[in-house]
């Protein structure tokens, strides 16, 4: 069997088996493959292609809200990363250490940076002096390293992709609203460019970033009903500032601290694609961040005319802007249309000799396989509305698929008997205490996601303990 | 004094301090910031702007050629590093060893990546088994580290930015052409985008990469006569694909090893920029990789309307594709006009009073001051062959910097004067023996930087030891 057949042999179905289902997808649609580094997976051309949109889309939006991109250092010293108490604890016992340079050992090990606060901190404290400097509304695009134990392709790799954006400001006020600002921008991406739903609001005491003084968060719903952790933003007040010594000179000539903001989404946002759009026949890309948004598959290619019909149609799509891709190899359709469903394709059109004669292709949408019969005169006018249809179809399944299964609950034997049978969140009242969450966690696997912005109207005690409540929160299984 | 004030200090002069004038222009320009890691810079927003247009002119001309972005992991394994026996000499004297993972010691020690061909080896192993699978032609955008004990900004760090190619093909001719194909295009990059002519050659057997059959290399002359290696290619034969075992089945069902290529061109590129552009007024932009190519400066800006104008001609240039930055900060003009010529924005338009009445403004080129008033209706149609008139200007100065200060020499003697004396290149015959390349180091401190295709005829003897010479070879002291 060649490697081209291998291609499309069946993947897992999702009823069967869902975390084979999704190995097997990203195997086999290409998007990475396992390294030898243990931990570390390789972003192939089709996966990398579908981070680089996502990395054009983010970064377009960052850039249209005055933030910049600068590069720090990969590595942290030692004595920096201790600099915040809460910081280094958190993330010193999942860090790698450098200990040598060549042969010699070094005198202060280095961290690979996990994540880069303090870095930034480092630096804000040099170039920031007055209050004309702020706020300094920074962002990069790199890899980080933790050191996991378990992990799996895009949702827990040693070594992952993202983009931390960190700014300072002269109020907390700038910095809460930054906070808020970067949330909403994470859902519009998440809605627009993702075509997924998010949940968004505060993580629990428990649950967030250390350093911070408050972590919020964007939540999607997979289609197994566990939730991804999609995307972070943390007010860190002054804390940072204080450790760090960054200080301005205010407009009343006072030497304040700044407050500080920092947020992130990695590349386990395609984890979330997968994982939210896919079906038994593979990926389902929304057309903002497929590698290939059209591929043009020439039936009964060897016929005279065919091949240059089909040469014509994908030039004019590349010529308008589109990312087409034409498939002439010399396998048959039917193979070419399982690949490229597999590798969720959104449109596929079909041009034969008969379609030629008629001035038409054959329009697939990769969702619903619906057909639509298009004139070859009018296919730029057609295709960006079947482009949105599927946007806007794949995004009202997930968000049914969301909505439908958020469970608002009062008592505990309910919730434990939901989160063991019906997967999906629960909507519930909580105390605030962390011995509850901890209950929940060793009891049904499941923790906080976020509070809800609901009012506790008609919910006056905690789920887990009787007590009174203090907050609406959503908990489910994450990822 | 106010830190927009010290932003407009004069720089030390080209004559006075090259080094220092090149530090001064990388710090005050705010291209980049010493880190806290001893040896790594901080690209500052300026600088990482000009990092991401040469990324982008270089991307898309990778992709034009048909090849595919990827992410290999950042560690390797030492034991994959010893694969490949030249390749591990030339490396491991100068790799950051990782040796913890949290708390625990690594059971093998990890590199931090100094150049990734056993990553790409490794995996071209695993993907690669028939003729169909080839070429394979992929590149990534990473940062690497070798672990340098002398380090200047952008010339030489310990972490530093690049792109490494990494091309598998079926034959020896392929992989050859790939190697001199890329020079090419590197070649064309430095001219067309960053206004730099480079030399292209071979590099000697003692010069080239760790572990290539051949290192092709372009090299530049800076405005001090040193050479600066801009970017190198490499024919890597099949010595790689028999370490790490790369086999495909040919057409004829035969098992053959594949050929490779590798290719790269890093961040020293800015520092290239800086050395061959740059005046005593600080940073010369290329239009193609300046961040700002036109600054809109309003003059008395207090004054009813002048605001307003200056927005709109911004804005009219804006929407018209251009990178355009409207100081409208409260500083004066004079100050204003200083700082972004430091900066090297190619085109200063100002406008004021008297040009709002006549309806035009003034475009100042920074590269010679010329003042042009261009309409207001016009500007559209002017501004693109002043910004091509710039680059013209800059390219053909750098040109006539190379070209006059590469000196033929047939004598030793004359080669010592000429090196310790006359700033440039020497171009000389040589016999191909490592013992005079090590002659030439040690007497003069230059190396050889490529052989030149020129033929023998006229030079006979080898400038050094006056044996039979071999080849035309450019000689010159190196950053």
């Amino acid at each position: 069997m060649s490697k081209n057949e291998k291609m499309v042999q069946a993947i897992t179905s999702r009823s069967e088996d869902f975390t084979r289902w999704y190995t097997d997808i990203c195997l086999r649609s290409e998007l990475c493959s396992y390294s030898s580094v243990r931990g570390c997976i390789i972003l192939r051309p089709y996966g990398y292609a579908i981070w680089e949109l996502i990395t054009g889309e983010l970064d377009r939006r960052f850039k249209d809200t005055g933030h910049q991109n600068v590069m720090m250092p990969l590595f942290i010293p030692e004595s920096m990363l201790q600099k915040e108490k809460d910081h280094v604890e958190g993330f010193a016992p999942e860090v790698a250490w450098v200990t040598h340079g060549g042969e010699e050992p070094l005198t202060e090990r280095l961290c690979v940076r996990p994540t880069s606060e303090t870095l930034f901190c480092d630096h804000y404290a040099e170039i920031i002096e007055s209050w004309r400097d702020l706020p300094k509304l920074y962002n990069q695009w790199v890899s980080v390293v933790r050191w996991e134990k378990t992990t799996r392709p895009f949702l827990r790799t040693r070594e992952f992709f993202w983009q931390e954006g960190h700014t300072a400001h002269a109020t907390k006020e700038e910095a809460v609203k930054e906070t808020l600002d970067m949330l909403d921008l994470y859902a519009e991406f998440y809605e627009n460019a993702l075509a997924i739903p998010v949940l968004r609001g505060l993580k629990s005491e428990s649950e967030k970033f250390a350093g911070a003084v408050n972590t919020y968060t964007v939540e999607a719903m997979m289609h197994d009903g566990k939730a991804l952790q999609a995307g972070t933003t943390h007010y860190l007040g002054d804390g940072f500032a204080k450790a760090f010594n960054i200080q301005f000179t205010d407009k009343d000539n006072e030497l304040r601290h700044v407050h500080q903001t920092s947020w992130g989404i990695s590349s386990r946002s395609i984890g979330g694609l997968i994982m939210v759009h896919g079906d038994d026949d593979g990926l389902v890309l929304p057309p903002a961040v497929a590698p290939y948004q059209v591929v043009v598959i020439p039936v009964a290619q060897h016929k005279e005319g065919v091949l240059p019909a089909a040469q014509a149609l994908a030039d004019s799509l590349k010529e308008a802007g589109y990312r087409v891709l034409l498939d002439d190899s010399d396998r048959m359709p039917g193979w070419k249309f399982s690949e490229h469903e597999m590798k969720g394709v959104p449109v596929r059109l079909e041009i034969g000799p008969r379609d030629i004669q008629e001035g038409r292709c054959v329009a697939v949408t990769r969702d619903n396989r619906q057909k639509t019969d298009i004139p070859l005169d009018q296919i730029l006018d057609q295709l960006p509305p079947i482009l949105q249809g599927l946007h806007d179809r794949i995004l009202d399944k997930a968000r049914k698929s969301l909505e439908s299964r958020i469970y608002p609950l009062d008592s505990w034997e309910a919730f434990v008997d939901t989160m063991a049978n019906k997967p999906g969140f629960i909507l519930a009242a909580w105390c605030g205490s962390e011995d509850c969450e901890a209950k929940v966690k060793e009891e049904t696997t499941a923790s906080s996601r976020c509070l809800a912005k609901q009012e506790l109207d008609g919910h006056e005690v905690c789920v887990v303990c009787g007590q009174k409540a203090k907050h609406m929160v959503y908990w489910g299984k994450a990822y």
